[in-house]
């Protein structure tokens, strides 16, 4: 276990190392042309006068570095309620299996406990085999694989 | 077409009738049972000290009722930036092939671009050839079928 990584939230100034984490998952996922974010406005989203977004970061004190994340919103659903949305979670590759997850996961629980939402929600990849056996380990979630995500850019 | 409806900003007594209109959805999809939220609930997230969502309506003047719903909040993509989801757009049976729902898509459309989104996203249910059909006209939109909801309630 790294008991060295302190987890913390986000400041203005981790950006740059989130936005890169951002993109080592988008490699993994096979998609990384569809970062296409600028630093500039993924700072303003989460530091400007209208915040969309927050995060859970960890952080490794030895190099100070940015090891994982976890950035969320709050979403609404019409069924049940004010949600925490996890957009992503995170870990660098070289410090998995090191209960990182599993500490990110429980802010974002407590957050969602604090805010008196009703849930945590997100998305997996049907082919990411890793994170879907790291979900099943939390009870009280369920898959459903029925929807499809549609996505209509404006230019 | 029905050129009596009248599409404007949802207020908050309109929200017992927004509810109604999720109900009907919530019957189509298969799973009213899901719908647990409370007036209260609803009414608290959309006006309340921290409002998460806004919606337009479809009003019928002559009956004096909602005949629909397009209800919306902004989430953040990582790789994209901040986007309008689309939560729920919802046409009473009676008044569909009107041109209601194309209405409230370009008030969304108007929105996004206002608000100086990169786009709208929103989920459909994959056997739902209708909506899936009526997404197709719109130009520059995605679908992706490779994506598994998990959702964890919190009690």
């Amino acid at each position: 276990m790294a008991d060295n990584i302190l987890i913390r939230r986000a400041k203005e100034s981790d950006v740059p190392e989130m936005l890169a984490l951002v993109r080592e998952l988008a490699e993994f996922e096979k998609a990384p042309e569809a970062v296409t974010v600028t630093l500039a406005e993924f700072a303003e989203a989460g530091f400007g006068d209208r915040p969309v977004w927050q995060a859970f970061v960890a952080e490794c004190p030895e190099n100070d570095a940015l090891v994982g994340m976890a950035l969320y919103y709050i979403r609404y659903s019409t069924w049940k309620g004010k949600m925490l949305y996890l957009e992503d979670i995170i870990i660098n590759q070289a410090f998995r299996a090191q209960g990182i997850g599993n500490r990110l996961m429980g802010c974002l629980e407590q957050e969602a406990r604090d805010l008196k939402l009703k849930g945590m929600c997100w998305q997996v990849l049907d082919w990411n085999e890793p994170a879907i056996s790291f979900y099943r380990k939390f009870p009280d979630t369920q898959f459903s694989g029925e929807w499809i995500n549609v996505v209509r850019s404006l230019s």
